[in-house]
């Protein structure tokens, strides 16, 4: 793209580094911005920084949030005793979208990841024991932590590990896993082991 | 997606109205610029803006450009009796980017489409016309005039129209039209007819 003028080249050089994104979509949405009206594009720029600048984590949950806690942790009809543990705070979107949860959250900001060098450590994993720790004995027993990190590997590890450090508090606080197997909609044939394998250990009376 | 905070979903928002970006491919990019360095953010944001202020369309081929003609058209080693018509700016970097191309462009800016009340005025046609029409005698008779629009209706019929135009001018300059048929790793059991069509009409012998 050696003709293509340097400022264009740049931008299509910032949205390469977008993930999902490659070579051609991002050359494609360089040239959309170049024939985009000025108003949407230079909105669309101080829109970027000012997300950056009002956007903090929430001090209590780790989620997206404008003040010091979020919405979610300061709305008074959230039952604060149910608590779903998830790794990133786009993870809340998704589960807010799908509706009829009604409890609070924990972002941890990850998973346990020895190869890449993330540890108990560099997630808010300490965060989430204090947050239960904290709680009244009665509700502790009344409380149910929803694991709902990724089913992989790392999510699965993570899982377990802060299981170990919530029976460490408490051992009859209730500590769940979301549910694993086939999605809605799938084909049985086309379904690796390891999701069938988990299908039929979850397999529930109809 | 009630509770996310304004800022984050007015990025999200803009990131929406690009081509080809979904909402759940919008919320991913939002989330990814809020984890992301502010410097990022930043650079990003202003290399948008950058880029509108400082790109214009080239004053001969329309093309995209820095300054009143673009690099394509100052280059001295280019062949300028050779002028490859495409619809858009980006089109001339799909054709550069393949390499071996050593002509000029003339940008129109789309394709006549009536539906869509596009017709040739609102092309970058007269100009390509008035570009032919300035040539001597002599390098009009040793042009070529390659239409490389869209092998789409649209494109086709922009393609007959300018052939007339040009042929207004003098019969004998050269128009040709880029080659339609199968596409290189495509499966013949998959073509639709009207590609197999051209496939069989443009055959040449091996």
């Amino acid at each position: 793209m050696a003709q293509l003028s340097k400022p264009l080249l740049d931008l299509i050089g910032f949205f390469e580094r977008l993930p999902g994104i490659g070579p051609k979509t991002a050359t494609r949405l360089g040239f959309y911005l170049l024939n985009a009206p000025t108003e949407f594009v230079n909105t669309f720029a101080k829109s970027m920084t000012e997300m950056k600048n009002r956007i903090k984590k929430c001090r209590v949950c780790f989620g997206v949030s404008e003040n010091e806690t979020c919405e979610i942790c300061n709305d008074g009809k959230r039952n604060r005793l149910q608590i779903c543990v998830v790794e990133r705070a786009i993870d809340v979107v998704v589960i807010e979208n799908m509706g009829g949860y009604g409890g609070v959250y924990h972002v941890l900001g990850g998973a346990i990841n020895p190869l890449e060098h993330i540890g108990p450590d560099e997630l808010n994993i300490g965060e989430l024991v204090e947050r239960i720790r904290k709680m009244a004995k009665d509700d502790q027993e009344q409380a149910e932590i929803i694991m709902a990190t990724n089913p992989t590997m790392e999510g699965e590890a993570t899982a377990l590990y802060i299981k170990r450090r919530i029976t460490e508090i408490n051992p009859n606080i209730r500590v769940t896993r979301i549910g694993s197997g086939l999605p809605i909609g799938a084909d049985l044939e086309f379904a690796d082991q390891a999701t069938l394998n988990r299908a039929m250990e979850g397999r529930r009376g109809i």
